[in-house]
């Protein structure tokens, strides 16, 4: 299925700089401690670390944490396709936990499935290394649009 | 839709306290700011504020805040009208974001569809009021489970 | 969440017949029986009956038979706010199953959460009557796009 | 994403014979004219072909066929991992559609991605064969069920 992320090419050659630039913008990531780990055409890693204060009821961390994450990552792998001055939106998403999210430190990886003018079909996966293994938390998939002509959407 | 919520039945009569008490324990809300609005049998509120550091880059809430707080209150819902002992976990759900959540105030709804044993299906709904009308944000369809017999995952 | 129906406003006063004419077009819902039981601005109804060649393994209704009219219910209640001449297409849906498809007569309601001029973001229920009570069967939430200026995607 | 398919190991010897003999009583697989093409452990592949009597009202086939079989083939590979006397019912599932599903032959491959003792969570893409290429026309996640102890749900 990732086989879709081969051949992805970038329309804007500044996709990097600008998807740091948002992402710097995206005050809700510094919240979570998250930062940009990768940038490529059509895939974008995000990186977080546990912490006592993104936890939910039994001390994993919360779902909406993983969640929020997945979906940057998803927004940034779209938005590195799109041509210049284009802002992307989360049109919709579905997420299902594939276990309990302990661990010390999640990555986020957000990769294009089908880029279209004005909607892109992303998946997310969230894994944690635990025991020198790696465990995904978190698949995705989600639907993401371009926004264009609109002064108070762009990137 | 919503009828499904009418005659939910709670199996534990201290489901309120319950739900506080574990509330309480979401250091992710906390971080959120978010607070319980009401819960009755099948149906939990929560409550929170805009804030500059819950916002996405184009200065909007994150989706990923709404989905948080969404995923909260479906989860309470369901835990509403399970018997004591027994802990809830989120398997899964949709969000579709239907308008950009500018706003200052937000609130989630989270009710039950249909309770059964082991899984219960619920939708949420997370509104502003704007210009004295109330606009929804997003919506959320998703299941939660409820886990029986680990000591690591009560309420 | 339904109260978002109320007040929907057809932008093609021709929007019954339009819908009629594209339904009987749709080949697979005839291959199912299904039948258009209601035509209002924002909601469609489908009904359709039990077959033996309509089951899964145990005897049910195929999962995917509910899901089928209950796309077109939600394609067509997105169609019934669209302008003249513009084309509707699924993007994406999510559907839970409640219980067991087990009934004689099935009647799938598609309803308009919010009607964008690209995105419609609707849901669906399916229900029959046992023992002279609703059960709600499914429950779908899925996004239809108005598709303008492809002479091949028309209604 | 598909790494997950590695290593699965089944419970059940006799898996193939067992998931051939289920297939054979979904009805309405014979009536979509599909057909089982592989089975592995956690991985199961269903073809069928474009027919008149499955399109929706541009001449596509329906979403709904599309769903439908991998609905199943999703059902089935997670059916393969399970022990014997166990019955499999799909919980929910999410599709997006990623291209209008022209094409003469479809198939659908059902993978599972995590296996629990009453979850499964898969993943489907439906794709066909176009002027050499592979066209991926639907992808879909979604969460399948281990039913046990009841005589009317076994495979």
């Amino acid at each position: 299925m990732t086989s879709g992320t081969v051949n992805h090419q970038p329309r804007d050659p500044e996709f990097e700089s600008r998807i740091r630039a948002s992402f710097a913008r995206q005050r809700f990531m510094a919240t979570l401690g998250a930062t940009l780990e990768s940038i490529l055409p059509g895939e974008v890693r995000i990186a977080f670390a546990f912490r006592e204060d993104l936890t939910q009821q039994h001390g994993f961390l919360h779902a909406g944490v993983s969640t929020a994450v997945a979906d940057s990552a998803c927004g940034y792998a779209a938005l590195s396709l799109m041509e210049p001055g284009v802002g992307v939106l989360a049109v919709e998403f579905k997420i299902n936990m594939l276990a309990p999210a302990a661990g010390e430190r999640f990555v986020a990886v957000g990769r294009v499935v089908r880029a279209g003018r004005t909607l892109t079909v992303c998946t997310a996966e969230v894994t944690t290394e635990r025991d020198g293994a790696t465990t995904t938390v978190a698949m995705l998939q989600g639907t993401m649009m371009a926004v264009r002509g609109r002064d108070d959407v762009s990137d």
